[in-house]
């Protein structure tokens, strides 16, 4: 395997969080990449991905940290890309890759077209579908991506090179990467990921804000910690999301609230054989939909 | 500790799946219970229940098994409760103790005080916060209840004797036994665990309709599967679970749904501030409110 492996000279990480981190290791555990540096606006981020070996070195200005760059990968919050890339686009090398690990496709790709329109032969567009609703570079570990799915959404004006070494990079994390088209992309995740946040958000404000609020907490059965362990992910990244993948979020909220309205109104006919049809089919879909998936 | 468990000479149990089984299978353990006849309309999970050594003798008519009995539990799913009260209530001897597991207490009350009005100083409702997403008496195991909230809401009728002989078996099972008023009860759980099961069934639909469904089960992020977990749960058990706590269930979807119009406004309005603030919010809550509770 190690002549399939990539070899990158000089990964700039812009971003040295949860994803971002556990790239890293994960490159510096099968030794595709040579030196890795990270960007952060915050020096303790740095210094703590230093004390860990993530990165090799670390600049707080990501303009000066592309310089000489074989591959950058964008890994923070999506609204900050746009500033990201009017900031790198003069000093990044004409033969740099440049990836991000964005939850949103569309909107980078808009933002990529405005700020960075002489480098869109080597901008493949990615997403790694992993994480963990810890985040932070103490949370990262090499093994995220394994047996993940990573979904690149290239560019027309992509080289093949380019898409291949960025496909190449993910494959050495373990991760079984899968090309698709923007806008389907940023569908499926609304359904998938990105309205699952919002309920968990919803459902745990609720119980929050309610009057019996300690009780509400201290009889919370099993399955309510599982269903809200994402409400502890990143409020930021969650905001961000929220915001560049409007429209099919608004789409997916607007569906699943007529899903619960099938429930209210079931109840309020007290129609009994309705509420076993839905429970039934949502047991089934969903027994047989993640059947023999791998679970994380 | 041996002198002090319960000694239950002849247990009935009505309804032999994850709940009663694991009830059965933790008071043997402790030898708090000498005798246990299952009762099903079931054959087949009878003979199961006897192969695991869970049950010691079998009955299909609820009437005859409880002809003797000291100890009935009642652990089937919930609408079925008036009828069995009904088919019970001549041969229940004048010192046997009944209790039951259901989810909802002031249904399960109301049947209690139509058809069982000459026991009613005996009848202590219950309900274990505890389960899993499985169902049957495959599912159970002794350890359920161990470190768990047992609910009881004592009748007003009732001895003290008798809510002391329920609230021992419970401890014998190693959980640990509150009493609350029914209607707090009913409105609690309708928040911290009907909600989130209607959530989870509403979701799972969402996906499994979608023309895009094959994606979206094949893209669905780690989160989803514990989100969804609950939605395996047995139909027929949250059919009955809905129907019997109407109001408090859809007074608590109304409260979610309104949080989840304040992220639609907070989206369409571009209030990046107000979706930063929801989201932080939401996640201190779950991680104060959660933290160092025991997790299923």
């Amino acid at each position: 395997m190690t002549d399939l492996q990539p070899s990158i000279e000089r990964l700039v990480l812009i971003g040295i969080g949860l994803i971002g981190g556990s790239l890293a290791r994960a490159l510096k555990r099968v030794k595709a990449v040579d030196q890795v540096i990270g960007v952060a606006r915050s020096r303790t981020s740095g210094d703590l991905a230093l004390d860990l070996g993530v990165i090799d070195s670390f600049q707080s200005d990501a303009g000066e940290a592309v310089r000489g760059a074989s591959v950058v990968v964008v890994a923070t919050p999506l609204r900050s890309f746009p500033g990201l890339f009017q900031a790198i686009a003069e000093n990044l090398p004409g033969d740099a890759l440049i990836t991000d690990v964005g939850s949103v496709k569309q909107y980078v790709i808009d933002a990529a077209r405005r700020h960075l329109p002489g480098h869109l032969d080597r901008f493949v567009p990615g997403h790694p579908i992993a994480g963990t609703e810890r985040s932070g570079i103490g949370a990262s570990f090499a093994e995220l991506f394994e047996q993940r799915h990573v979904v690149l959404t290239p560019l027309p004006e992509n080289s093949d090179a380019a898409v291949r070494a960025i496909s190449d990079m993910w494959n050495a994390t373990g991760a079984d990467v899968i090309n698709m088209d923007p806008a389907y992309h940023d569908q499926i995740l609304a359904a998938t990921s990105h309205l699952p946040h919002v309920i968990a958000y919803s459902l745990v404000r609720c119980l929050a804000e309610h009057p019996q609020r300690d009780a509400m907490f201290e009889f919370a059965a099993g399955g309510f910690y599982d269903f809200t362990r994402i409400a502890s992910s990143d409020p930021v990244m969650w905001r961000d999301i929220c915001m560049t993948n409007r429209e099919p979020i608004l789409a997916a909220i607007d569906e699943f609230k007529s899903r619960l309205d099938d429930i209210i109104g079931a109840v309020k006919e007290d129609d009994g054989e309705l509420l076993r049809q839905y429970f039934t089919d949502a047991k089934r879909a969903r027994d047989s939909g993640l059947d023999g998936k791998k679970k994380k």
